[in-house]
């Protein structure tokens, strides 16, 4: 008899109805001779609804009293479920962040998790209970409240399986599993049986958002097998997330994702001077830019200038204009351009390693289909390629074919972008 | 410089608009020169709607878990209302019943305050920060969460200004204070200024429902000055509620109030033997049913039984008819008779008690009026009648007139029973 964590997102929770669907999902693993825990997100809209009364009363509200306030969705989806639990007569307990011993960073809206102390959980489960403990939050010094930011319901559910030694942490959400690609614009998009932490890593960090990229790397850390599976359709299996070492076979591309949530910024005309480069990214990083794919292009030689390109996440546009003026004190740059008229679409494959040739494929792919290449970066098991935003699904279906991540014939795609 | 509590109900903080106006309302406090704690209660319909949700669930949750959910109710309005008062320019910080160091009995949906900690608060009062309490709730053991049951913010609020050693408590909601009866029914009823914390009691029992008694009661034991006023017109001081000895003058009857909430329960024919009243309301107080107006009939000299009345709240009918064969079995009664079209009218004052005479002047009112007397029953401040429910408005009406508690003229009369 062993431990499974369950994660209910909050589409699972988002009325009683629903509510009492997982309660079932919760007892059959009981039955299944397990002690669960259950980790819950705040029912549908509640989070953003509570957003929405805090920017009626201040457009720059306190970090702490947010914390205060949307920690209160998670109570109450917590509590209804041990309520649904108890209805269908199996003892259930709810614990806040607090009270499950989830000690995280002194910080607001986005602490990290440095301690679970699991002392009243695991008595709890000795005496047969189901504990449900609230996604998303935690607390700091004697009993403040914090939160964990995005993907913060994932990360307490994976961060308490590795602390209670469980067998396995299932990510319950409206989606089957994780896919070759995305399924709503490759319909014939295939459902992994398996993928390794590090595949599952790059592809949630390029856009495929059934995952958010903490959990996998919180799930690697411990080596804690997650299950992605659909909270609808309890008899699916899923996507087994494991170490990349157990997995039996891997495929060269295992995965792609098309990201149209980032712009591409140029910088053109940089002084070529020692440090330069380092100064304008130390500045992105003070106001919390993170910056990806960065390109530096060879110093001309008539100026002595060259132009430094990256992307960055469209939503943090708004923090970069503030400091445009910084940067051109700081790289005297003639110009700065912003290109937002792109999508980064990435193959993923931890067999990548010991195949050559897999970017070479991709490129020539490309190329057949004239799509120019903008940018490129890649790491061990992943090659991304900046686009324009036009060829987005003539990419990812040629891809698709080309690396098998796809069935027999290619599906219609619909809408004018993947959606992502 | 002193420490003012402040408590704001649910209409006062039912929206955005409302926790800013609540927000002027601590500040205009606050440059008084004062030390400010505020306790809020949830806003408007947020508890009806959180037990909507667990109705949905289940009929019968379990105590543990309602207090989580509901709790939460106070921890929403308290963070808006501290995002508010920040928006203003001053300091402020929310404190859930926990973190404002409510200790409470170790019992769910009814618990009583054993403790309050104030240290945390005193020192975020001494750094100066508005500190705003969560009402209505507490904590029992380690960090379990317990509510207080009805009257709950109101008994925090004071409790927490004892504890304090606060100057005075402001209890703020939609009335402007306490009137010699409801002036729903009689128009011209007067607003009090003051009011003695017995009076207060004898009123809030009988069912002016201004003041839960339990707050009144707190306030009493700590000799806590409350203030009753409206969080809409902040100029006006309301009523204030003291100790009898510092009352300047005794009025012999200071209030009247009409209530419309119980039904009287008739057994008859019980057998006249000692310990069968002991018996009957050892089994109602099993049940936790709270019983007014006890008359025993004389026995009767033919049979040797006699009958004995009395009333309970109309809620808790549904509980009494679950006892009803019980108390057949114990007094071998004929039959038990329930008659819920009755009111109870009550006079209180507590210079009632070295002016005789006052009873007697109430029941000749009535009896002018035609008003035929059910039940009597008296304390040292209060005089309760009980009788049909259509004579409530003129035993209203005729008792005011009598005992001055109403301006120069009657008004005219709605409805058909008073609302209470």
């Amino acid at each position: 008899m062993g431990i499974i964590v369950q994660k209910f997102g909050g589409t699972s929770v988002a009325d009683s109805e629903k509510i009492k669907n997982v309660a079932n999902a919760v007892i059959k693993e009981k039955l299944n001779g397990n002690d669960v825990v259950v980790v819950v997100s705040a029912m549908g809209h509640t989070t953003d609804n509570l957003v929405k009364l805090s920017k009626e009363i201040t457009s720059h509200p306190s970090e702490r009293e947010m914390d205060v306030l949307l920690s209160t969705g998670e109570q109450i989806s917590m509590s209804l479920l041990a309520m649904a639990i108890n209805e269908l007569g199996y003892k259930a307990i709810s614990l806040n962040g607090l009270q499950a011993g989830i000690r995280t960073e002194n910080c607001h809206m986005c602490a990290r998790i440095v301690d679970i102390d699991t002392t009243h959980t695991v008595n709890l489960l000795k005496q047969g209970y189901v504990v449900i403990v609230a996604g998303f939050q935690g607390f700091c010094g004697k009993n403040e409240i914090t939160t964990l930011g995005r993907g913060g319901s994932d990360t307490t559910a994976v961060a308490l399986a590795g602390a209670l030694k469980a067998d396995r942490c299932d990510i319950y959400s409206d989606v089957e599993g994780v896919y070759t690609t995305d399924p709503r614009v490759v319909k014939t998009a295939k459902k992994l049986d398996m993928i390794s932490y590090e595949e599952m890593l790059e592809l949630a960090r390029v856009g495929a958002n059934v995952l958010h990229p903490r959990s996998v790397e919180t799930a690697k850390l411990y080596n804690m097998p997650m299950r992605v599976r659909s909270s609808f359709k309890l008899d699916n299996l899923g996507t087994l997330i494991i170490g990349v070492n157990q997995m039996e076979l891997n495929k060269p591309v295992t995965g792609l994702a098309c990201d149209s949530t980032q712009v591409r910024v140029v910088i053109c005309d940089v002084e070529d001077k020692p440090g330069n480069a380092a100064r304008l990214f130390n500045l992105l990083a003070d106001r919390n830019l993170s910056v990806d794919m960065i390109i530096q292009s060879y110093a001309r030689i008539n100026n002595n200038t060259n132009d430094i390109a990256f992307t960055i996440a469209k939503s943090d546009l708004e923090k970069f204009e503030l400091i445009k003026s910084d940067i051109n004190d700081i790289v005297k740059a003639s110009n700065i351009h912003i290109d937002d008229d792109i999508v980064k679409v990435s193959i993923v494959g931890a067999g990548m390693i010991d195949r050559p040739g897999i970017a070479a494929k991709m490129f020539d792919v490309l190329a057949q289909k004239g799509i120019n290449i903008k940018m490129i970066s890649t790491s061990e098991i992943k090659i991304s390629c900046l686009i324009e935003k036009r060829f987005a699904n003539d990419a990812t279906i040629a891809l698709c074919s080309a690396f098998e991540l796809d069935g027999a014939k290619v599906a219609d795609v619909k809408g004018d972008l993947p959606v992502v």
